[in-house]
């Protein structure tokens, strides 16, 4: 296992080489899993994709060539780090299915529990504080990491070359400086340790914000961290 | 009064010469009131800044320089807009005090309700759902809008040139505007509007991630949102 670096996420990653991951996407057949397996799989890693549905995973797969494998939600968790990007709906169900298959792993949860009315995106309540932590409290075995919550997915399925920071929250060191390499790995896009699990939802929150910044201005909104310097390397 | 420019919060504030307006700071003698206070004196507005202790206003004021009045707390209520600075602890009884010098006023809450225990800092519940929705519940003749929640006192304090975005969020569209054609007028700095009242509690929240961010990398952190484009006229 590789420690940390206290600046990895501050643009130093692209510079030193990263390891090549294999990397899992459950619910790899929607937008933001397709956009992630697309621009990870460009990074040099072996991206998985799963869907309920083998078939649908292997189409999919095969549209974003680049040899993205499609296979079932089940089978793509026996990757090192397994990202979950499925619906807010099936946020539940989906990971209390694959507590056996997700054991020992660093799983990343992106998830956003927003709700939709005539008045636009707004949080939704979550009992157990945010959609990371109800991972956690489901996969007591798994090391949850919160991660991708505002990269658009439209702009990963583009091909405009990206910008941004994501927020990287965790209580497991070791397992975010995973998630912080992984992302660096990603061509303009930079990983930033954003505080503990008890801290992700508001993370997770704030894409209400982008989607009403998206509607207001017309654009396809990300975040920045200023103070820690120009990306490098990117 | 004026109506808002679909894109002033997106860098265009400064080169149409924003009016200078009375702002008045509801705890303006804290560090967040008085570097608030310091910039926008800068920018060119009348600035009081007031505390519960006339004296202690005074004080503070003389030390700004810059015009900088020092008034009671209730006397700085007169002003075109109102900014609450005070800390979470005094915000409910504050503002439920000043309920009617505040009337009919554009009211900008600024106050993060977080704690912090020896895991560092995190989010505390809200019954209202944020302080800013708290504050529109206690005033409901005046405006609420949400706004300055990420920049740093220090950096506001300091000598070095501001960097970074400030999210607005409110309901009126009007009061939004206004307080977004403020932040563009404080150099450095640019208003984007973010969403509705409903949508403010995350944005108070995060300020808990963006201090995880400064004791990870030793830094002082704000926000960027990317996909406006680059500010202009800063």
């Amino acid at each position: 296992m590789q420690h940390m670096d206290e600046r990895v996420g501050a643009g130093a990653g692209q510079s030193t080489s990263p390891p090549r991951r294999t990397i899992g996407v459950v619910g790899g057949t929607g937008p933001l899993g397709r956009g992630l397996a697309r621009r990870l799989a460009a990074a040099g890693h072996t991206v998985r994709i799963g869907s309920r549905d083998r078939a649908r995973a292997e189409q999919t797969a095969a549209s974003l060539g680049a040899d993205v494998q499609g296979l079932s939600n089940s089978e793509v968790c026996a990757a090192e780090i397994v990202i979950v990007a499925v619906p807010w709906s099936a946020h539940d169900a989906t990971i209390d299915g694959l507590r056996v298959e997700l054991e020992g792993r660093v799983v990343v949860d992106c998830v956003n529990p927003l709700g939709f009315d005539e008045r636009g995106p707004y949080p939704l309540h979550v009992e157990a504080g945010s959609a990371a932590q109800q991972a956690q409290q489901l996969l007591p075995n798994s090391t949850v990491v919160g991660a991708f919550h505002h990269v658009s997915s439209e702009l990963l399925l583009g091909d405009d070359p990206l910008e941004g920071d994501v927020l990287v929250v965790g209580d497991d060191r070791d397992a975010a400086g995973q998630v912080i390499e992984l992302v660096d790995s990603v061509e303009g896009l930079r990983g930033v340790f954003a505080g503990r699990l008890r801290n992700a939802g508001q993370v997770e929150a704030l894409t209400a914000n982008l989607i009403a910044i998206n509607r207001r201005y017309k654009i396809q909104s990300g975040l920045r961290v200023t103070g820690l310097g120009t990306p490098s390397g990117h």
